[in-house]
């Protein structure tokens, strides 16, 4: 019985699960296509070819925030309400800042326990072992899985630092900022990159104490948005939360689905989803084509045999990267 | 007469002209490898690598500064400086910023009056028809012939907007960044990326009614820099200088000579000078890589219609982009 819990599920009985919205069948889907191994390869495109004309019916939404921002406990709250309203959610995490392992991954589960525990919820965070770009593709695929799984809505969270902010919004429709109530120095602290990216700002913690500070805040960052959105309508909402009191929680649920509304009346959640899509197969293809490149022990060789003329000034750059480019072109024609 | 001085110059009389340093052969030689001719690339090649073992004597220098700053006077000032010393010395500018075309020359001519005229010194900006890379490329090769004409110094000039101060970095021995004199407010606008870049700090228009606020600017960037190099030695140093009264020119002179001598000293000039090359041959390499995939309409009729599929739903991006990949692949099988 053990022997047999241990052996893969084939490509038939992993798609049927996905499809089904088996949650161990999608966490085993997931597992494929993240592999590394050459030979799942195969099976997970005809996965994810299977899969694919059943993804796109959810909402994307990312959410970000910096560390002790309170990201965690939010998307607990949010996640809670979207369960009210029987729907069912994923939460996906990307997270370049956590090693890569089971460490991770039991943490998250502990960090949203309520939310993990209920059958129409689903989470999973991606192991970093992979590079920002690695991990977003793997994040995309893991997306239209849970999609295919019937996930209403689909949480991609991750920590805002670096680069990741701007990898996850490129993959959903809305993206929601945790800012903290705190001193005016969080006006500097706040990138304005950033906040160009948000759909809506939730000011986490609004409770207690931090309610002045919190209203304060607020204030702070519509100022920071009406300068970044002059004139423009339906700028992003700045929203007063707090997971303690629950305020604030429905009013994000609001914005979300009127800019939502909004946008599919307008036609342009339609347009940002395909430029996404081609945006998605052109970073696809660049990463694909890198690794076909550099497979090739031959084309190791040659670059590490071109790099030692260049440097010592036998070759110039440019006649360098011609022959390391036929390098490559004589291992495609021989293969 | 005027018909021959039309005539293209063979390569042997661009190589022969570049190698004896003759300021029109030179120019015409930097033409040619900024040339996007198909067939001027193997001749811009061929003369890349007959010119090539006579490169890299030259000490290459770095110079950027927000527009306003007085870069083309400064550098007018330490072009002097160095052609007293009996030294070459050639400046090439990359300008993001600039149309492309003769005005940018007229201009930049125009900018370095006394320092055009003279018969040891060289100046040339790139047109920016290219991408930053584009360009970036081409100054590096522009650079090689100088330094085969038995150019001393080169000093590559860049406005410092975006991102061209980086690829200025990446190709040059010693960088130096000019600021303003001004209010505390400099400080804030001055991109702490940038200084990290910085060998050297030099405050331009240091003289008049200036010269206070020079001061209090130059104590405010020695702190800034003291906070980024803390507990270093060697610290970049902050320079005075003026173009009008000739103060600070020698400082900087000295200044780039001690950290020329210190760093051959130890080894890191040419370590950097090593690491510079082989990034510049992956890049290059990358540059011709996308250009060689994207040159086939094939691939480009593959591409439109790997969009479609996955826009639609029909096709997963990773299977899209695997396609793509072999879309490829055929053309190089069957060139």
């Amino acid at each position: 019985m053990k022997q047999q819990a241990r052996q893969r599920p084939t490509l038939e009985s992993l798609a049927d699960g996905v499809l089904n919205g088996d949650r161990i069948l999608l966490a085993q889907a997931i597992t494929l296509i993240e592999s590394h191994r050459p030979d799942d390869e195969a099976t997970a495109i005809a996965l994810l070819e299977k899969v694919m004309p059943h993804t796109g019916n959810s909402l994307r939404i990312g959410i970000t925030g910096t560390p002790g921002v309170g990201k965690s406990t939010f998307i607990e709250s949010l996640g809670q309400f979207i369960l009210k309203n029987n729907k069912k959610v994923a939460v996906l995490s990307i997270d370049p800042t956590s090693p890569v392992g089971g460490g991770s991954i039991l943490g998250d589960k502990t960090r949203m326990e309520t939310l993990s525990k209920n059958r129409n919820a689903f989470i999973r965070p991606t192991a970093s072992l992979d590079s920002l770009g690695g991990v977003a593709q793997r994040t995309r695929e893991s997306m239209l899985l849970a999609e295919a799984a019937g996930y209403d809505f689909i949480i991609i969270e991750t920590v805002g630092v670096g680069q990741s902010e701007y990898s996850v919004k490129e993959m959903v429709d809305f993206f929601l900022l945790l800012m903290l109530p705190g001193s005016g120095d969080d006006l500097q602290g706040m990138k304005k990159g950033i906040v160009e990216l948000a759909d809506a700002i939730a000011i986490t913690k609004a409770d207690g104490d931090n309610v002045n500070r919190a209203r304060q805040a607020q204030a702070m960052y519509a100022q920071a948005i009406h300068t970044v959105y002059t004139g423009a309508t339906n700028t992003p909402p700045v929203i007063l939360t707090s997971a303690v009191s629950g305020v604030g929680i429905e009013e994000v649920w609001t914005a979300i689905s009127d800019a939502v509304a909004r946008t599919k009346l307008s036609g342009a959640f339609d347009q940002q989803r395909n430029r996404q899509y081609v945006a998605w197969l052109n970073d696809q293809f660049a990463a694909l084509l890198k690794s076909d490149v550099w497979q090739y022990d031959q084309v190791r060789t040659a670059q590490s045999l071109l790099e030692s003329e260049v440097t010592s000034k036998t070759k110039s750059p440019r006649k360098a990267a011609n022959e390391l480019l036929a390098a490559y072109h004589r291992q495609i024609k021989g293969s």
